[in-house]
Formats: structure tokens, C-alpha cells, sequence
């Protein structure tokens, strides 16, 4: 219910004000609305049934979240202005525009080597015309070249609107409650020193529980195994069918990914409208309404792959802390091959159905826009000090693992 | 996280088991698998941005309800053999199966005049079928052939667990907190008395708030007028597709989409089986996709409707109790025409532009698998007749509503 | 944690913030402190083993609510000055401030006819002079002679943020989730027309779930009949003891209890500081470990009632629509006749062991404080009047419950 | 409700079951109905107003958890009969029987150098006298002597149904939510291996927040400086009218306290009925009313720290990880002696008003009863062992803080 009320419905606050007319212009704006058909997390729905949030909902949630910091701040008398508070909204509300769907797996192949970041400045700069300046504030605040940094820290830094948001959301939506965080606590224990945001001291244990919690999410999550294979058949199925584009000018897709199968993209190309419009009308239902109909397509390849993620049937993946030894390795290339010749796939295309790889995450970064808790005397120390036991600074360190994958029928 | 663990986790009840192998290869099927990308709202996100739950997730919710109901009755002493466990179950989870993609729009326009209700049943012979006869119990329970009267009751009456799980899982995603009942107390209030699900006496404060919740909930989502403007909408475009399929072959749809747009599709048609895999690769993603398409084809109407729906500029709908009298209707139905005018759109397409009907709501019939309480001397009474108010006997009026909806643009 | 932080957690809200300094220091005066052992639901711990609930938790609730409708009606334009704000957060909080211990039974006994209400004003007055005329506002709020009067139906009307609150509170304690309400939801739909306090039309459902919510906890809690049974054992303890001690000083009592017991109390004493502070010195410890010594007194009406409370064995009581036939009543009349025999107690103490009188309960009183609806279309309407089902007109309507209560044993 | 329906309402679970006739015998006896007036957290609810929930409501939660542990266990084929049940179930309900009012105070005072877990043991023996042997199987598993050691670990390991409830309820009624824990998820991967409780691998995560969120609680609300202040107080008060009675017959006490007060309690004292009904007539209560009299005794050490308690005037309590500096302790200990010279308190009784000492807290015990992971592979590791960071090694380790309690006022 955008319009008159300017509420809007949540099921994880309750409620969602937007609070003036240039944020209620940046929501109904077609470049936001297309949000509403990009899920957060893309396939990992096929591992948590309720996870079927869009990033349409999140940036709204970052931007109430947002709302909800300001008037802390100002309750703790730091002076923060109409159009700072403005800049600072719309700066989280756009933080994500550049988000195409299924986003991870489009930057490995339709938008090969550019990022979302990269594609949403170019979003902002457009826009920014369009809204004949008035976003130049948010601008600066998002490039973090607005003094007070406070602000572009609210905005991304370890312990941003955007990461509570994300946390919480995917936490509430996956039903994975190890992952819930208590955002109105953390906001409570916000404060500016030196214009830099901090943590006060009795706030720690949220941080801590905060680090916690987006380790847990990491594993449980974002790098679960079965969500891991799911994004790489994708990835897959996407480079496949680029493959094919150049040659079969017949293969199906929406019109909206068209343009995306048959040209090598790069970040140069969105310095033109016709492009931001063009990524701008693709979203998940152009991908999966191909991939359906690609179950049908003569090319092994492709059909194999689309019909073992419509059906999902998806590719045992195997993830661990060492790597996987090379006799075992060469053990299930075996059964790969074997796999593809029963099926009449030339053994060519192994490195479509036999997936290496690592992936790694730390919780929490030493020395990128680290957290900083105010100690009751007034000293600012960095969260991995100020807490009484080592546990935050195993949590800088990286964690590694490495995973292989392969149909399901080429296990022993 | 189907296939091990047998558990998935669900942002409502935390956890839902699955409870044996019948039931695993169920959800396992692509029958069921496609339910993943139907949402149980349609559109309904356009007004609540949290409405994008699914059918496949309502369906393993109410299947877990209904675990749990017979958990509850078997510690009353009500035998219920393992067989019976397995039919009910497994009744409930296929309960939806007929349900395409925004099902009340395609039950006027893709498939008209079929309802999801009849396609259901095809689909439960051939499952039958193809399970060899599993399903024979299931389909006794869903078709109320079998003796034990409550079974069905509990899979489709007036406190089934359909309801329970939809009215729950509707105000837990939309955020209307007001629809949220407490799932668990009903089902700890039912019990069974001459094979009729009874409710116990002192529950019946609880079946009172579920209908209330029932009432609110249609009047502020399922009948929500701008609800309702889309799913119109949404008709109109299909309509109009399915008028323009006839001249112009070249109308760009997704495969799957392709023959229910050519064909006028009947309840024979089901009986191949060809026919529910050609519905069965129908989602939502069919429809939106192609309907993005839309928004540029030469075709006025098509393109002017297409464009409405995805850049949300949707028609003004307004409803109320009374008829909209013919003086003011005559008034819009100008402003109407004129629109038309200025965006070349020929007079005789008004229909497409200028809407007008009625909606109804009962939420509580007293004729129709009536909620009977089990009084603590022992009687049976209608839940209207046990309630010490009038309350609830008014809730079974039928409350319609009219509406008249056009271009935001033709208000006045 | 009042003192430096001044936000105190609580299970509902999350955080309640101590607004300022005037608030900070009536919630840290005696008599405020006092009410942490007032239990809000007194012995309705015996059937809700979770309402053990304070008035002191209460009535920072509804300071908290308080603080939220000041805060939304203000984003709606409504000037509201620091004065005012100050003057509703005080009325607010100290509106249950001349509540005692187990407060309906107390009215009956210890303070016979003299009213809360009536025992607040006094404390208001001395607690003004004491505060040098600070909460002179707050007091023409309450004695409604401010003339904003939605100040005053903020404190008490029937959608006031005392019933707000304690609706909430005791839902959410006792665990009966029939009457959780959505504070929050009500909040954002008041709004003021003409000094009055109105609710928006589109949270007509909100209201009426309150109605609802209210009439269910009537029922379920307030006037559930074990709930009853309890009160009516505690007011049979306490008129015996008073009885008792007129001619056996040495009977025990704490200190506190004792001049309530010794004194028939009027409201002019009152006017007198030293027996405001004899009052607010009395809380749940004084009557309970009093009555846990009466179990050994020599008098048998006593040492029996007072056993049957702390050990639980508590009188059957039967409530009903109608009243119990006179022959029933003769028969149970002379079962409790032969119990009182068999215990040696004297037959002219039936009236200690034996109960009859009636409860009743309307949930919206039409003439009283009514509840206004602003209409989209600007008018204002009675809630009844502007739902569009009779529901809410039942809900006025005076329901009267008849009951018999007598020791369990006396059962047929 | 505990006679008929059998159901309580539990504001944490929804519902609590009492699940057959022997668990209802022992709630309705009077040893376990006095819990009803012990509080949980004794005087937590000084800085928690909401903390005010009794050790009768946390029995029947853990009471509960043992049920759901039960039953999934069963649900693993893990055979388990109905008499193990009882006595599990049992054996859970009353490991908290020996508790009395404000139990860590009354063990260094009233009941001085006696355990309430050696207490516990007497009430057990006795309560299965009375019983006729039913209880033999919970004392047996009680004391770790049943063979099948599961059952013992479920009532007291370190992952037992006690510690899984109290958290819960802790949190939930402070309102700390960090350390809301998921005790279905939690009891959902418990596994039993050789007859020892063990945690099933995906469940890590989960174990992992259990530990983080008990140091949080022990943090933020067991050893809260305000609450630990509260209790050190409590501690000097009854200390010092225990010293009183002794030359003062005369000292205001309610009856139940008085032998408590007179006599050095030891612990074959509980050998003997008398004295466990004694000690089963004490309760809060008797605590709170006796202390409220004593605000104004002559003895100036006993009213001083009665009135700081009733009106809430605590101690400054200072809480670091280091040794108070022998020199700021001096300086603290000259304005003490101050102080007491100003209010004619002999110097003598400078330990009542300056206090020192420490606490400690470790959240994991490596070497008792520790958490158990049944690997995938089959394998059983320590918890700390199957993470893959060193987080839960380092909650192994014993944390100290040193604490200097004195009167406000005493502050420069």
C-alpha cells in the first residue's frame, strides 16, 4: 500500500514508513520495482522452502532500519539534518540496485567480470540525473566522500543497515533462528564519536552474538552445501547456453535475457540507458522460464543440466576442510566419464559435470571498517579487544573449504 | 534439505518432519516440485511485499498440521491405524495439486471454466497410477467416501488444515498480524465423536477468533481492493493475449505457456496425461516473463494493460457495499472513453479498461461441513448455537461488496 | 537498570526508554517501587502459572504506549508540547498508583468501599505537593479538565493505553494468545479530530480484534471460574481475620498488614500522609505470609480457608448463564452443612462456605467513553455504526454470569 | 488448570502437558505448589522488571523438554518404556525441589553451608516413602545409577532439559533475548550412542549458540553487577538478623522464617520431617515481608540495609577483571567508615558495608559431563573438538571478575 498510507506491511517489523516523497519516488521508480521478481537468495529456496524473499523487500527493510538509527542518533543528541537524514535513506534504499537476478551466478557468466557494485554506481549516476541532483548527497555518502563518515558506515561497514537487514531476513524467511539478531538492541547501542560510528560498551554482547550469527548464517546458509551446488549447475546451465547462442540462433529465451546470451558485457557497455534498461528488465522469471524450456534443447549439455535443476535433481557436492586427494579425485572422474558416455555426452564437456573449487569465509575483517566499541571511559577499542575472551578474534580468521561435485549417480 | 535429514525448516513452525517414504517421493515429484514457483498469493505481493510464499510451502505446512492433529487425536484414545496416518497425510499435501499459476485469473481465462478443484483430481487418479495404488486411501479420504468422516473433515471442512495453515502462513508473510491464530491451541481443542471432528467446549473461544481472523483476513488481503485491481488486470492481459494468439502467431509466450493460450482447454483435455504435464510446466514465472514481453507489442491494449501491471501503475479500484449508482458510473465510463482516445485506443476495447462487478464473503456457512463443539455434558451444537453471543451467528451472513476500477488517470 | 542507561528491558517491547528526568524520578519513588510486589493478575498465577506479572511492569507499559502515540500523532501533524507530553507520560504512569495488594479483594475487606480510583487521587495530590505542582498537568489530564481531551482518553477511555497494556500483558503472561493485540497497529491508526481521539478507518478490523481480544480474556482470565473461586476464598480469609482480630489481638499479621486489620478505613483517612504511607506499605508478601501462619489459628473457619488456599484445595465453583435453580442450590446447601458438621464447624459460618452472586461483563459500553472512527470521507462514527457487520453491536450488549461455589468435597 | 484438562498454558511453549497421573500427584502436593511463591531469579527482577517467573513454572517447562526429548528420541528408535518415562519425567520435575526462597543467599545464611541439591535428596526420599516407591527409578536415574546413562544426562549434563529451560525462561522473561535459544531445534538433534546423550553433526551450530548465549546470560543477568549488588545485600541483612535474634526474642519474623532464624541449620537436621516441612513452609514471602518490618528495628546495621533494599537504594558495585588496587580500596574503605560515623553505626560493622570478593563463570566444562557430537562418519568427538574454530575452546576457560560493593553515597 505505497500510495496514501506510506505504510508499508513487514512481517519482521511490523510496520514500514516511508518517510517522505523522494524516497516514496525511489520505490515506485520501474528500476526498484523490478526488485520485487529478484529473490535474496536466489535457488536457496531448494534448501529452505520459505526462503523466497526478494531484494525488493530487503532494501526497504535496510532503509527502515535506517530511519530507526537516525532517530537513535538524534535521541542521543547528535545533530543530523532533514537532507543528511534523506541521503543517508535513499543511499540504502538504492544500495543494491545493481542486483540482477540470481546475482552470483550472473556475474560468473551473462555479466561476466562485472560486478553489482560496479553496475549499481551506474544505476545511482543515472538516476541521480533523472532526480535532477537530488541524490547527489546519497552519492557522496555511498562513495564515502561525505565528511561525517558515520553515515557511509551505517550504510556498509561490518556492522551496516544492510548487513542487519540481510541477517535478519534470512534468517527469519530460511527459518534458520540460530541466525535471528536483535536489530533494535544493536540500533539502541549505536552512537557517533569523532563522527565515526561505535558500539557503546554494554552493547558488546549483541556485537558479539551479531559475529555469531553471521558466521552460523555463512554455514548454514549462504555456503550450505546443497545451495552451493544449486548456484553452480546454474552457473553452469547459463555458460552452456551462451555457448550455444552463437551457433543456434533458435535456442529459446525471454526477450529480456536475449541480449544478455549473445554479447560479452562489460561495465563499459551500462555507460549507455539502452543497457541499464536492458538489465533492468531481466529478473528470475526470464532465467528460469528459459531454463524450463531448455530441458527440451537438443544439446545434451543443456538439456541434461536444465532438467537436473527443474527437477531437482542436483549434483551431490562434497565439502570439507581439506582438500579432496587426488586418488579420490581421479575415483569419481571415473564415474563421471562413465556417467557421460551412458548418457552420450562426449567425455569433452567432463567440466560440466565434474566441479572443483573452494570457497571461504571469515565473520569478521581485522582492518576493513572494523567494529569499534566506546568503552565506558571514553576509549575506543576495536571489538575483538574490548570483548573478554579470544572467541571475536578466531572469528577474523579465514575459513577454507574445499568442494567437489558431480551427479548424484556417480557415487559409489 | 529433503532427502536425509527428512526435516525442513519453516519460518512458522520451525520444523516440519517428513514423515515417510510415501510422502518424500510425493514432495520429490515434479508435480509437486512445480509448486515451488506458484505463489500462494498471486500478486498479492504488489500490496504486501512479504506475500511471496508458495503453494509447494502452504502444502508441506498443512501436511505438518495434520501430523500433528493425528498425533493429538491418537493421545485422546482415538485409534488411528498407521494406514489411515499415511492416507491423510498424504491427502492434505496434495490437496493444491490442481492449482496453476495466479489460479483464480487462469480459471477465467488459460483454463476457463475448469476449476483447480477438478484438475486436482486428474492429477490424484495418475499419481495413483503411477504409485500403484498408494493413493487409492488418499483419494477415499479427499473424496469423503470413507467412513471415518472426520479424516475428511480434517482435509476439507470449515476448520480444516488447509485453513489453519493458509490463514497463519497468509498473515505471517503479508505482516496482517491480525489474521495470526494459534494453530497448535485449535488443534489441541479437536477430538472425534461418532466420526465427526468435534471441537471440545472450552476451545471455542479459539474457533471464534479463527473465524473472525477468517472475516479480517479476507476483507484486508484476499478481497483487498488493490488486490483485486491487480488480479482484474491480470485477466484482461490474458484475455486479450489469448484473443491476439488467434491472429498473430508471432506473440511472444514461453513455451509453456504456448498452448493454453492457443487452445480453449476442457476438464476432457485432463484426461491425457499429456495435457497435466503441458499444465504442469505452467508457473508463474510463464506468466510474468511473457508479460513483460508484452508491455512491447504493437497491439494497444495488450501493451497498455502489460505495462500497467509490471511497472505497477495499476487501476483504481474502488469498493464498497453499495451499487455504484448509474450517474457517477456513466461519469467514469466518459472520463474512460476519453483516455482511450488520447492513447489511440479504439472505443469498443472499453471493456478492457472500465471494470465493474461484485465480490462476496462469508465467513462462516452454516449449511456447509458446519464446526460442531462437544459441550462438556456431552451434546453436539453448532458452533453458532454454543457461543454465548450473537457474534458468530453473524458471521454467517453473506457480505458482498461492488466495485468499479480504471485507469488511475480517469479520476477526476 | 533505571539509573544511568534509563531503558529497562522488557519481554513485550524490547526496550522501554525513561523519557526524562521527572518520569525517572516518580518511577524511583517508594511508591512506585512498591508496586513490583503487586502482582497485576493477583492469584491468577494459580491457573496461569505465568501470571506473576507486576503492576510496577504495567504501568511502565503503558507509559511506553504512551510515549509511541505521542510520538505518531505528532508525525501527523498534531502539536503536542513538551508540557503535554510530560504531563500524559505522568498521568499515565501513575494511574494504577492507588492499587493494593490483590486489589478487587482488598475493595471487599481491608479498604471496604473505598475504591483505587479514589485512594490514586489522594496519592496524586500528596505526590504533587511533594513534586512542587509538576504534575499539575498530569492530574487536569486525568480529572479530565484539560481541554484537549484526547489527552485524557489517551489515559482512559476504552482504547486507552491502559487497556492497551494490560490486554497485551496478561495475554502474553498467562500464555492465553487469544488476546494478544497488535499495539503497535492501533497506535499508527489513532489520530485526533476536534481535541478528540479517533481511530482511522482502515484499522476498523484492528479495533474490533481488540473488542474481541477483550471479551475472550473476560472469559478466559478475568472471570475464569477458578480465577473467581480463588478471589472469593482470599475475601472469605481476609473478613474472617478482620472479624477475628477484634477480640483476639494476638492473632498474627506483619506489621504492615495489621492497621487494616485492626481499623475500618474511609476514604477521609487518606487525607492524611501517614496512612498513604501504612497503605503503600502493604503489598502480596504482607497478605500471603499471613494467611500461610492463619493455617495454624485456632479458629477453625480461619485456620480452614487459609489452608484451602496455600495448599490449593480450592472451592468448586460452577458458572452459568442462568441462575442455579433454588432446589440445586438446597441440595448443595446441605452438603456443605454436613461438611462444616463433620469439621466442627459451627453451621452460622455457612455464609464462609458457601458463595452465591453473579459476575458480568460488557466489552464496549455504547454511551461511555466510545470509540470514533474517522471515516475516510471525514465523518466520524461510532465503532459500532461504522463496522459493516452487527458483530460489535453484540459486543455491548451486559452478559451476565450466576455462580455457586463450596468446598470440592461437598460434590455429589 | 492442572484437574481436568490436564493442560497448562505456558506463555513460553504454548501448552504443557501433564502427561499422566503420577506427575499430576506431585504438582498438587504442597512441597511442589510452594514453589509458586520462589522466583526464579530471586531479586533479578531489581533490574529486570519482567524477571519475576518462579521456579514451580520453570519445573514444569523442564518437565515439558524432558516430554519432547522423549518423544524424539522414540521417534529414532530408541527404545525407551513407559516406566523409563515416568521416571525420567519425574526425576526432571523435582530437580529443583530443594530450592528455597532466594536460594544462593539462604545458603550462606539461613540454611549455612547446606546445599539445596543435598536438601533435594531428602525431599526425594521422602516424597517416595509417601509414594510407596514410585519415585525409585527417578532417584536412581537422579543419581546416576541406572545404567542406561542418557536418562541421567537429559536431567543434569551439561546440555540437560534444566539447563535448556532456564535459559529460555530467562531470557524470555528479562527480555534478553541473546540468549533465547532454540530448545526445539536443540532436542530435534539429540541422539543417543551407547547409552549416552550425544548431539547428531548438523546439530554443532546449534550447541555452539547454546554455549555463546549461556556466558551472555551469565554476563548480562546471572552476574549483572546490580543484581549480584542486590544479592550481596540480601545476604548481609539476613546475616545480621540472625546475629540479632539471638539477643533480641523480640525481632518482627513471620512465623515460617523464625526457626531459620534461631537454630544453625544442618543438614541432618533435614533428616527429620519436621524440619522439611518447615523449611517446605518458607517462601519469598517470608523473606520480603519480614525485611520490610525491619526497616524499622532499632539496630542500626539491620534498618539501614533493610530500607537500602526496600527503597531500593543498593550498593555501588564496582565488577573488573582485575584486583581491586589494594590503594583505591583503602580510599573506598575511609569513606565508608565516613559514612558509617555520620549514620551512628559503630565502625565495627564495616563488613556489613564494604564488601570485596569475586566470581566466576565458565561456560563449558571440559572434564564433566561433557557435550558429546555424533559425527556423519559415526565418530564421537567433544563439542569443542568438532567445530572448526577454536570459539568453544576458549569457553572452556574459567573467566574471574572481582567485585567492591559499597554504598552509593561512599562515591567521591
Amino acid at each position: 500500500m505505497v500510495h496514501k498510507t506510506r505504510i508499508i506491511n513487514d512481517p519482521i517489523y511490523g510496520f514500514i514508513t516511508i518517510p517522505n516523497e523522494l524516497i516514496l519516488q525511489l520505490i515506485e521508480h520501474p528500476w526498484f520495482q523490478r526488485l520485487r521478481n529478484i529473490r535474496q537468495l536466489g535457488l536457496g529456496h531448494y534448501v529452505y522452502p520459505g526462503a523466497i524473499h526478494t531484494r525488493f523487500h530487503h532494501a526497504l527493510g535496510a532503509m527502515h532500519l535506517m530511519h530507526e538509527a537516525i532517530h537513535n542518533l538524534r535521541s542521543k543528541n547528535i545533530p543530523i539534518s532533514a537532507k543528511e537524514e534523506e541521503g543517508a535513506l535513499a543511499a540504502i534504499l538504492l544500495h543494491d540496485i545493481g542486483h540482477g537476478p540470481f546475482s552470483h551466478a550472473l556475474e560468473h557468466t551473462l555479466v561476466k567480470g562485472v560486478s553489482h557494485e560496479a553496475i549499481g554506481k551506474k544505476f545511482l549516476y543515472e538516476l541521480n540525473k533523472e532526480f535532477k541532483g537530488k541524490l547527489s548527497l546519497a552519492i557522496r555518502i555511498f562513495e564515502n566522500k561525505y565528511p561525517r563518515a558515520f553515515f557511509h558506515q551505517l550504510v556498509s561497514s561490518q556492522l551496516d543497515m544492510d548487513r542487519l537487514d540481510y541477517l535478519m531476513r534470512d534468517s527469519f524467511f530460511t527459518g534458520v533462528n540460530e541466525g535471528v539478531i536483535s536489530t533494535d538492541r544493536i540500533i539502541k547501542m549505536l552512537n557517533v564519536k569523532n563522527n565515526e560510528l561505535v558500539v557503546e560498551q554494554k552493547g558488546i554482547y549483541s556485537v558479539e552474538k551479531f559475529l555469531i550469527a553471521r558466521r552460523l548464517m555463512y554455514w548454514q546458509v549462504y555456503l550450505h552445501k546443497t545451495v552451493l551446488s544449486t548456484e553452480l549447475l546454474l552457473i553452469k546451465i547459463l555458460q552452456r547456453a551462451k555457448e550455444i547462442v552463437q551457433k543456434d540462433k533458435n535456442i529459446f529465451s525471454t526477450p529480456a535475457l536475449r541480449p544478455f546470451l549473445e554479447k560479452q558485457i562489460t561495465i563499459q557497455d551500462f555507460n549507455h540507458k539502452e543497457w541499464l534498461n536492458a538489465f533492468a528488465a531481466l529478473d528470475d522469471t526470464d532465467i528460469y522460464a528459459s531454463l524450463k524450456a531448455w530441458q527440451h534443447h537438443p544439446d545434451p549439455v543443456l538439456s541434461t543440466l536444465s532438467r537436473s535443476m527443474v527437477q531437482r535433481k542436483l549434483f551431490r557436492l562434497k565439502l570439507q576442510l581439506k582438500n579432496v586427494p587426488p586418488e579420490v579425485r581421479e575415483v569419481k572422474k571415473k564415474n563421471v566419464l562413465k556417467y557421460l558416455r551412458s548418457n552420450k555426452i562426449p567425455s569433452e564437456y567432463l567440466h560440466y559435470f565434474f566441479l572443483t573449487g573452494s570457497v571461504n569465509n571469515r565473520a569478521y575483517h581485522y582492518h576493513r571498517s572494523n567494529i569499534r566499541i566506546l568503552m565506558n571511559n571514553g576509549a575506543l577499542l576495536d571489538v575483538t579487544q574490548a570483548s573478554d575472551l579470544t572467541n571475536l578474534r578466531t572469528l577474523s580468521r579465514v575459513v577454507t573449504k574445499h568442494y567437489m561435485a558431480y551427479p548424484k549417480t556417480c557415487d559409489d
